[in-house]
């Protein structure tokens, strides 16, 4: 596996074997690698002629006082799981080949980014869509590959792909979970083993929430304050925003219909911890 | 020349071409050919294997109450021009193939928007961005020509190529004038004979202007004001803006040195025309 620390030789790599006809899939990701991360290049591997996986943790879709800094890294065991994985290329820019001191342009995708996880981080989705167009020109690859934990992050970028004519199509991949249920992230590192054990009442109250809806339940504000008070029985959680939306406009749903997003966001300890369940109607 | 209306037979095209090792350059225009526009499809016929000219009257870019509606058209003359410069495909899509009715996504260049025509001009250089980049994804070249009439725009393109990492060349090109001085520009057709030759009144005070920098002259605000008093010796004009400001960030420039540009935009009858001056010193 190569490791590229700049945008020319990222270009020139995967310009060549686009040329020799090969398909280039790309992973963008923050590092720090867990089975989400090896999944995404597993189908990557099994689809593409040229896997290649980004890793930088973006500053910009970092708001003020968020964890930035504290974000856990592991350079080499990375290189080591994404090598084992097969992956061609590890994209690995310092931050100074990324962005330039003056660096002066945003992508925003609107309307999609108002609420859920645009309410209480109102410049990460711009740092998101920002690093990934910058990240797709980078490394032009034919398909991206993106987990659906983060579900409003995929929505954003498939909007964004259409809107700019992007020649790529992005690929939804299924959220990853531990065996108790909890959503892999690396941000579960953060967690004391009680505030893990607390960490599986998202999952808990989400499949719950689907379930009344499968038995019937339409009013969505109500299933959405069922959601919050399922969480708030747990002592060490404290709800973010707990959501049903329109899976596609991310619109809240007053009643119920077609395909329902239920989202949460929870803070356990210093984690914020995020999962969602989409329910068809 | 092949007319192209879809963006995925644009890329169709051109990734067939590059395949071959040509070089792909591209003209972004709004049409109504002048001197102007042909002098940048000469430039990229005298450099590229192909030459690509878009040809899109741009709604994001105008606000309300612009001459949107009134933007001058003429397709065939248009074509036949271009055809006759040995240009070898016209992109012409319609409005619903480059947005979609529930279009989000914007590009913004922050800083350098705020002042010049971004200042009376709110929205459009977001406008311009946002479609450049859908431009250059739906044609993928490696050279774009821009013309330096639009100064601001150049400098809010070079400075998204490289925060958005799109591996595309942009050829600045000189503006292109009439024999009394008056910078071509499709928005000269809305003159009349009288304010046709008011209309000199731009160039000749920026180069009166650009004199006094030349002997000596070094105190921005008093060179913009000079610009903009002999503007206003015209009894037709209306001066928009009149200002000094470096060449390279477009901030004021208190006292000027380095590369100083001298612009204005000056409303006579109902076109808003703009030109621009750049002073080394």
């Amino acid at each position: 596996m190569r490791i590229i620390r700049t945008i020319q030789e990222m270009r020139a790599e995967t310009e060549a074997r686009r040329r020799a006809g090969e398909t280039v899939g790309m992973v963008p990701t923050m590092g720090f690698f867990h089975e989400g991360h090896l999944s995404l290049m597993r189908r990557a591997r099994a689809e593409c002629g040229m896997v290649v996986v980004s890793l930088f943790v973006n500053p910009t879709q970092f708001g003020p006082g968020e964890d930035l800094a504290a974000y856990p890294k592991d350079f080499e065991r990375d290189c080591a799981l994404a090598a084992a994985e097969g992956v061609d290329a590890m994209f690995a820019p310092e931050a100074g080949e990324m962005y330039a001191g003056d660096h002066a342009t945003f992508v925003n995708v609107e309307r999609l980014t108002g609420n859920l996880c645009g309410a209480s981080r109102p410049v990460h989705f711009r740092g998101v869509a920002t690093v990934v167009a910058k990240l797709f020109n980078a490394c032009r690859p034919q398909r991206a590959y993106f987990g659906l934990k983060d579900y409003q992050q995929v929505r954003v970028i498939e909007t964004m792909i259409r809107d700019l004519n992007f020649d790529i199509e992005l690929v939804r991949c299924p959220i990853v979970r531990e065996p108790d249920g909890v959503a892999m992230s690396s941000r579960n590192s953060y967690l004391s083993a009680e505030e893990r054990r607390a960490a599986t009442i998202l999952r808990r109250s989400l499949v719950a929430a689907g379930k009344r809806i499968k038995e019937g339940a339409r009013d969505g504000a109500a299933i959405a304050r069922e959601l919050r008070e399922a969480i708030e029985t747990e002592p060490l959680a404290r709800v973010d925003y707990a959501e049903v939306v329109d899976a596609e406009s991310l619109a809240p749903l007053g009643r119920i219909h077609g395909a329902a997003l239920l989202a949460v966001a929870v803070r356990i300890g210093r984690a914020r911890l995020i999962d969602n369940l989409v329910v068809e109607t």
